[in-house]
This record gives structure tokens, C-alpha cells and sequence, in this order.
């Protein structure tokens, strides 16, 4: 942390500041030029609220230097995460991934049909929500358990893995043995409650952004995952909030890199609910790919007008078909894959 | 809703939308002008996807015209809640009541002082945290149920009310003994799980403005707390998030006449973590009254610079003291009042 | 201007950015830490592009230490500038000057009625566009050098100032013998051209904030002014555009106190674009009068449901009378004066 | 434009509606439901304020069924425009036109170096700043009709057409011998008085979205310029500004399907202003043209770290030659070329 004095700081205020600094466990260094007097705080200075510096009198501006998360950073770890998923499955190498299903399990023919397309095309993973956060209270709230078995049902017919939404710590009793990665939507990003009931799990967990969270925001609540011992996270843009209302959300595609730089993490993209209407999903996918995503977690259903929730930002399972070829040929571009 | 068909929508496409409404037990009425077809859907349209529509082919613009809540809206009830908290406070009434206290329960002593203070200066709920939600897992947590008794037997001591924040269902148990009023935070604001669980409860809740919650969907958070039963339901603006950086969030005062329009729920402010900084807390306490707060909560420690969390937005007493004073003179100027 | 140096910078890198500092003669001062080193750059660093330092190797973070704008600043000017407008007006002092008039003059009889009444209720300056930004070409687009003289007879009538928009500096001219402040819009804020231009004046200009504008771009448009000659900038908060839509925009009430502590410029508020909805005007300007704001403008029509624009913003003649009355007691409770 | 009453209407409130539609030379057509009353207005409503209906007793929401743009809409135009630039390039086609060059032209050599280098890459188009639009006073403000000079010798000894940016329409005819497009920057796109002097020109028009614009207002500009007569209009999206701030400006991919969508217009991207730092340029230029982006702008600088201005988001010409050839896979995976 690097605080710089006012150009009119008293040598008493100066002096107030060091010994905060020092009443903190950190180490000062102070530098005194013409104009100005800068004192650095070195140390652990994660958890410090720099306000408590720029309230002081004769302070001009305090800056942190170092990120606030640790072990999600690249300095912590320098090479990549990569994520195991099930058997044969990697996250953060150079296959990019794509996870593909319905919005919601519905019952198990739906989920059935919805899987041998996605495995016929490619897809690793398959996605569904047995526990669906509504932002109306009268919406569809999702199967429940059952939808976990119908969905684990389907995946292993087809060789897929399972991902699905957890909202609760109280579900994770019911959610381990079905699925293969725990998902933390985005408006549970700093839900730190639930974070820390997943931080002590050995299971991959991905952590969706939130709708109006920062990157340094997202890497602090992989932190929460990190520290408590679970190494397996798995980050993913969503779409952010911003004033333009024509998209749902915004996509972030530029997080995508800015995460790869700064965490050893790998990152995903949702294109479904990063626009929400879905002839901009096809787009956005080849964009998110072209940007160097680890993978796609994708929204396709057999008959999306009569699905129960989202339908209107479902892939057909002929678009899902088609875009996976169009993103195989942009993977190749940047030196990745999509299949083996 | 009203589904504005394209100018070009053929006849089978206006029928498909009518069959879709139709399959959706609304009425509908069709109505053919020069131009266009626009096709009206009647009926109980909340928990209706509006996409659903947009992706029909030949329409060209979906708008909802009734809004998502129901019980949370002026329709459903004319005339102003009043929320009754403890013996004899009413928020929602001709009084702005004023909550105000520390970030964080620290200790004995420092809850007793902020209490006495803060009620002499004329404060009728104390303020303070026992389980604090932090973006960092290395910040100090909170000190649990030892806070919320410190916190209990002060405020009892000077005829205060008390309000303290709950992070997630499993500690209801443990908090319902001590407070008047549960607290849900803006990082919380759709965590579903928890509004279910609150919502079934005989306890005031204050449920806070997400960082990029629009009001539509912080009315449809209170929709899940009403619709559970619990009638007691207190909304505040604390701050959005926009490009501006300058303070940590924007602080939206038009919220809360805006709400207050669209809703029968009382409105209060967070002048302290809607700005982030001490010496903005004072004119952004006026200014929302000035608005028309229903009331307002700010952080007050005796000593800021030694407070564990938050020192930075918190008053001192003898801050608060004046402001309170100010804001006596503007209250009456709009017909309300601070004290008796 | 603080440059941080990585962990893992070598001594290269770190002589690299000190030749670079003294090559745009400034100074350098070096500190080196146990976990890194920084390096100080001391001098004129207003027009220093600082991603010209984040971009060379082994440069952890850059920031800015002294804001971009000089003169504009409390630095550079401690005690408030009082910009006199007319004969006998003053903004930036005690008194809460208050601007009001139609959004555009539409004739003689509109503007006359106007002026009658908002002089009656205390309103200083009258304010009407001539010229008008209109975001659809097919709008009405003002009446021109006709309309300055209709304001001009009308305000001297009722001893009132005149402020009106310049749109380029092709007007310049013209509006000079009419007006007695030239208000620069919200989407001009950056238009360098025209603030060069206006900067080279002897006449008062009102500076509004831009939609998207930090309250450091802000300044750094005020600069362009101050360093051109021209001393009398009046800034303008008029609200900015976040994610929430049901308010055209959102009134950053807070930037009021913010720019007054930065800056010594006065700092006046538009409640009627910055809500843009009538019975929003009311509750916003007593909230800005109590944050501080050195004046308000405020759009006043005498038949808001014929008026050719911003009929739905503009308050009635009674409504502005009665929020007068209101104002001048929240002016006096923080020692403020709106009348004499 | 459809008008749907408050349940509680009254009929001398519908009437009043109705009256109002009409006066306004709009065809009424009601239609009373069980719940409530929904009043179409049809007509020319695209210069009408949908918030003059809002305001009237009784009415409950206003929503513009079709957009306030109309020359600039596929309804007007369903075929792409393809506009033609200098002998023989065409923007909207099949081709994806990269633009490519300094920020600033700032000597002979310079310009004639990158020009070189840019050319052999296959950029079609030389870009670099004359007059430059400067946050600061203090800041390098370009070399004027010099610098076009230097930029068009150098254009055309490689066989590139020219792009510059202009400021103000007082530069329309110093400019207009040495460019073959007009550059609108993203602080100008509202400014109405310099729409209207290009949109009476033959010479074409690069419009940049500005920081704040929706893409309503991006089309709302650029019907300036064709309802002016001049139909070479190109859309451009640089970043939107949002309250992530690691990068300097949020990119908006999904604006290109978008706008592509609503306007036969071409749509281009800057990566270099939507980034604001180099190693992100490549990645979003990438993901640009996966979303089918029909054009790049790009800064190419051969001494980035020399530059006078934007050096830190520049591509080094080598790196720029590596992107052309992913950029060519990626175009040719989605039907359209980079090359011939």
C-alpha cells in the first residue's frame, strides 16, 4: 500500500501515519521528495481498508499495490490451473470445454433427448438445474432432487459429466452424488456463507461473476473457495450489468484475457445469459472462443418454446450442431481444440 | 402484456401468438390498425418470460404493462405500511426514524458508549453487526451471538430498538432472541433461499438495495418476503454501482421517492455505505430526507479510527449529534419529524 | 505519480522506468522495500499518459498521485470563487441562487407568462433554449436568434439574469448581446472545440456533467475553460446514466459535496434533466439544496402539457412557488440562504 | 405507441388520451379488456416524447412499439448497405476491411513507416489522428493540415485509402481533399451541429458509439446524417463505459449482431479505444470478427513506446501482421474473408 501525503502535511501528521502503519504489524518505508512525502506499507496487507489511511489528516491518496487475493493470483501460481471433472475431463488445458443443456430438468425424456444431442455434437458436460433461482417468487423452482437423478440418468448414458446450481449450503448433502461440478450463480457470487460451506469440499466448484461484480470482486470470492482448501474453481463471465438495455446484460468478453492474466484460474463464458435472446448466443460463443475462453456453458433444448424457463435464449439443437464446428475452426486459430 | 405484431406478420403468425396466450390461461384481445397488429394478453402475467414471445416469429416488440410484484405494489394496497418495531417505534409514519450505531459489535464497552450516544443525540434503533459479510476471507468475521447479546443488553439499557444483519438462514435460530428488525444486505438481496426463509417469520425485515438491483427487482425480493406472510417489510437504498469512482457506490435518492410511488412499503436510506466516506454522510443524510426518507441508518462509533470495520463512513458522536439537528429543520419543512 | 514495480523486477527494468520518468523531465525517487520497489515521478505530470509506464516490463501498477487538473483544483485556488452573473448576482456564495424558465421559448406571450411567475416566486436568472441538441433530426429544433431577444425583453422585465445553451461556436456571436451565462449541455461537455472557444470569453459559462462523465473529466473540461482566460465556470450536476430505467437518469447528488471539496468552482444542480419526470423535480431539488448545491435550475412552465419539449420535466408555476417556500427553510437549517 | 391505462381509469380519462393522440395528427384505435383499457396511437411517431402521455391522469405505461429511427432501420432498408471507400473498397460486403495505422500522424517518417508495415499485412485503410481530441489543455492536440498531408502521400504510394477524425465542422473543408472517410469521434456523436454539416456531404462517414450511447442513440445519430442526404454511413463500436475498471472501456461485442440487426448500416470495431491496453487488443479484435464485426480500426505503431499519444495500446506492426492471419481463419469460419 503506498500512501502519499498532502503537499502540506505536518511532520506530525506524517508521523501518524507511520505509526498506524506499524500499529497494523507492516513495515514503513517513507520517501520525501520536493513536492511531496510518500510512505509505503509493506506487509500482508490483504485485509487492510484503506479508507482507515485516507481519513487521516494530511493524506492525499492511498493506493493498494498488491491485489487483495492471494492464492488465486499468478503470483501465487505461476502455470495454469487445470481442473479435473469427472474421469477424463480437463478445464484450463488446451481443450476448450463446452458444457450444453437445458435451462432447467423438466423430466426425463426432456433431458434424455437434450443429452444424446449435446454428446452427438460434442459437448463434455451437461448442464441443468434442479434448484433454480427465480427472481419471482411465482416462477418454476426447479425438480429438486429428482432432477438431479434424471440428469446424472442421462449424462451417464452419454458420457458426460454433470453441472448444476446450487443456491444453499443446506443442498449440498443432496447435490454430491449426482453431479460433477457445483455452480454458483451469480447472484450468490458473494453469498460467503455458501462459499465457505464449498471451500471445504473436494469437488470443482464454478463461480459465476456477478451481474455488478468487478474482476478484483470475483477473484476475492475464489479466494473464499481457495483458502478453505478447494482447489478445483473454475470462473465464469456471465454477462454484466451496464445501462444498455437492448441484451439482458452486457458480455465482458474482455474479462476473459484480464482473468487469464491475473489468475492461474481458468475462465468460462455463458454466452445464454450473457445476452439472452438467442440468435446473439451463436455469436457470442464464436467471440468468447476467439477470446481465449477455457470453455462455454451453453443453454440447448429439444423444443425451446415449450420449455418451463429460458426458452428464449435455447439453442436448437441443430444451431448447438453447427456453431461447434464454426468453434472448432476458431479454437484451431489461437492453437487450442475443441475435440480430442 | 402487449405484443406489438411486425408490420409484415402474417395472419398464421398473429394466430400462433393468440394460441400461445391462449395455452398460457390469459385472455387475449386482438386489435388491427394501419400499420400493425397488437394483440393485448390479460390476465396473471407475473410469472410470465416475456422472451417467450419476442422469439415468436413475426412479432416485433413485447411489453409488460402490469408489474411483476404484486402484493408489493400501490395497487394491491392504496395507503402507506406502517411498520411496527419493538414497543413504540413506527417506520413508515409521519416520523423519519433515524438507526445508528457501529459497523461491527466489538466489545462490551464500545456497544455500550455508541448506545448511550447515539440515543441521547435522539436514535431510536441501535445499529451493529454481529455477522459481517466481507469481501475478504482474511477480514474479521463478526463476533456471532456474544455481539448480538452485548448489543441486546445496551440497547435495552437506553430504550432502543435493535436491527442487526443476517447472512443466511441457519442463523435465524440464534438471532430471533435479541433483534427487532433482521437485516438482509445488498449482496443478499436474491439470495431466494434465505428471503423464503425470512418470509415465513413474525419479524421485521429491512431488506437493502443490491449494488445493481434495479427497484423493479428489490420490490420483487420484498414480493417473496410478502408472499411468505410476513407483512413487516422494510426497503433502503444504500448505494448503486456506476462508473463513477470517486465515492464506492452511488447513492440514488431518487429511489426513494420512486418507490414509494410504485409501492406501499417504507423506504429508508444508507447514507453511510451509500457513500463510502465520513464527510459525504452528513449532506447525503440530509439530502435523503430531504427526499423523503421514511428513515435512515448510519454508522456512528466513538472511536472511528480504532473501529474494526468501517471507520472510514462512521461519524463521530458528536457528528451525529448536529446532523440530527439539521435534519429536525428539514424534516419539518416537508411535514414530517425526527423526534416526538 | 507512483510507479510499483513487481516483485520479480530486475534492476534493468527498474533503471528502464527511471530513464523513462527523467526523459519527460520530471524527477524520480526511488524506495526500495524488502517485497518491491517503488519509484516516485515528481513535476509536472498533468499531461503524462500513465499506461506509458504500466506498459513497460516489470511495472506491477501506475497511479496518479496529483489529479490531471490544476486549476480547477483547491490546490491551485483554496478559498470558493464567486462567480458574479449580471448586475447583482452571485454564484458560489451564501446565497442559493435559483435558475428557472420553459425548457425552450416557444414565443412571447410563453416566455413573458414565465418569466412573470418564476420571478415572482424568487427565482435570479431565467433560463430557455434557443438552440436546441435534439436527439431525433426530426424534433424541434429552436427558435434561434429570435428566441435569445424574446428572453432577453422578458427577463429584463423582471430584473432577471438570462442563461441559455450554445450548441457550437458558430454562435458565440449571436447569443453574446442576449445572455448572461452560456450553458454548455451535457453531451457538448467534451466538445473541446467549443470549450476553447467559450474559454477566450469574458462571459460566464454554466458547465454540465456529462452523462458518462467522471467528476474528473468534469474538471478536466472546466480546465480547458480556466486555461484559456476564462474564470466564471459555474459546473452543473444533471444525472448520469446507470443500469436503472425507470428515472431517464440518475441524479449523483453526492457529486455536489465531492466537487465542492475538490474544486473551488461553485457547483449548481438540474433536477429537471436529472430526473425527468415532474413529481420527481420537487423531491431532488430540496435534496440537492440540502447536500449544498451553490444553485439549482430548474425547468418551469406555465403549460407543461402543451409546452414543444420537456413538457413532462417542467413544474407547474404553483408547484415551483410552493417548492420555493420549502427550499428557503432547508437553505437556512445548514446556513444557507435562498432569498436575502 | 401504445398507451395502457391505470385499471382504474376513468372514461373522461381514456377520452383525454385519445384527444391528445389526435391533436398530434395520430390515428387512435382502442381496445377495452377486463382489467384494463390499451390505446394505440399510429402515425409518424418518431419526433413525439412518450413522456407527454405519461404525465396525462389515468395512464398507466407508454411504450414505442417502432423504433424513433427510420432511414436507418432494415424496415426502411432490408438489404446491407455496402459502402463504397475510395477506388475499391467496399465496407458491408463480404470482406472484413481492417483500418490500421497511428493514433496521431507525427512526422513524415513515422507515417510512412507504419503505412509500410500496415499495407503489407493487408490493412486496406490508414488511420491517424490531424485533430485530436484531448482530455486535457495540456495534452498534444495534433499536427492539423499538415499531418493529412503526410497521411495521404503516405496512403497512397501503398495503394490505402485514409480515415481521419474530425472535430468540428470548421474542418470539413481542410479535410475533406486528404480523406476519403470522415471519422465522428465517440465525444462527438451527439454533437447535432457537426451531424448536420457531414450528413449534407458525398464522402463517407464513420460514426464511433460514444461511452455512454445506447445503440438507439448510435442509430438515432446516424439518421442525421442520411435524413441530411448522406447515405455512406458506417456504425462503429469502441467500448461503453461501465463500472468494471480494469480496462479502460467495457467492449460491447454483442452491439455488432445487434446493430446489425436493427440497421442494414455496417458495423466496425476499435479494439484498441474499446481495450485501452495492448495485449488485449488482439483477443478483442479476434472476438470482433468471430461476432461478425465488418470492419477493424486498429492502432499500429512501429515505436509504441515512443508514441505521442495511445502508445500503450498500440500493436507493434509484428504483431499486427500475426493477427491478420488468425483474423483471416476466423473470417473465412463464418462465410466471409479477410483478404480477396
Amino acid at each position: 500500500m503506498v500512501i502519499s501525503m498532502r503537499h502540506d502535511a505536518t511532520e506530525e501528521q506524517i508521523q501518524a501515519v507511520i505509526e498506524k502503519i506499524q500499529s497494523l504489524n507492516l513495515d514503513s518505508h517513507r520517501s520525501t521528495g520536493m513536492n511531496y512525502t510518500v510512505i509505503g506499507a509493506v506487509g500482508d496487507t490483504a485485509a487492510i481498508d484503506q479508507r482507515d489511511f485516507e481519513i487521516l489528516d494530511g493524506v492525499g491518496e492511498v493506493v493498494r499495490i498488491s491485489a487483495p487475493y492471494k492464492m488465486a493470483s499468478r503470483q501465487f501460481q505461476p502455470f495454469d490451473s487445470v481442473i479435473k471433472v469427472g474421469n477424463d475431463i480437463e478445464i484450463g488445458g488446451r481443450q476448450v470445454v463446452v458444457m450444453a443443456g437445458p435451462c432447467a430438468v423438466e423430466g426425463k425424456d426432456q433431458i434424455e433427448q437434450i443429452a444424446a444431442r449435446v454428446a452427438g455434437s460434442g459437448a463434455k458436460i451437461l448442464r441443468g438445474g434442479a434448484f433454480k433461482p427465480r427472481t419471482s417468487p411465482y416462477s418454476f423452482q426447479g425438480m429438486g432432487e429428482e432432477g438431479l437423478q434424471l440428469m446424472r440418468t442421462a449424462a451417464d448414458k452419454h458420457g458426460l459429466a454433470v453441472i448444476s446450481e446450487i443456491m444453499d449450503a443446506s443442498q449440498i448433502e443432496v447435490m454430491l452424488p449426482y453431479v460433477d461440478i457445483l455452480q454458483v450463480g451469480a447472484r450468490n457470487m458473494q453469498n460467503f456463507t455458501l462459499l465457505r460451506a464449498l471451500g471445504v469440499l473436494d469437488k470443482p466448484v464454478l463461480l459465476k461473476r456477478g451481474l455488478s461484480a468487478t474482476i478484483e470482486e470475483l477473484l476475492m470470492s475464489a479466494e473464499y473457495l481457495l483458502s478453505g482448501g478447494n482447489k478445483s474453481v473454475i470462473l465464469c463471465e456471465r454477462g454484466i450489468r451496464t445501462f444498455e438495455t437492448y441484451t439482458r446484460n452486457t458480455m465482458d468478453i474482455c474479462a476473459i484475457p484480464v482473468v487469464q492474466k491475473l489468475s492461474h484460474l481458468p475462465m468460462v463464458a455463458d454466452p445464454s445469459h450473457g445476452t439472452g435472446i438467442r440468435d446473439k448466443v451463436l455469436p457470442m460463443a464464436r467471440a468468447a472462443t476467439a477470446a481465449g475462453a477455457d470453455g462455454l456453458i451453453i443453454e440447448v433444448h429439444h423444443q425451446p418454446d415449450k420449455a418451463v424457463s429460458d426458452g428464449a435464449q435455447s439453442l436448437y439443437p441443430d444451431q448447438f450442431g453447427k456453431l461447434m464446428k464454426e468453434l472448432e475452426i476458431i479454437a484451431r486459430a489461437i492453437g487450442r481444440t475443441l475435440g480430442e
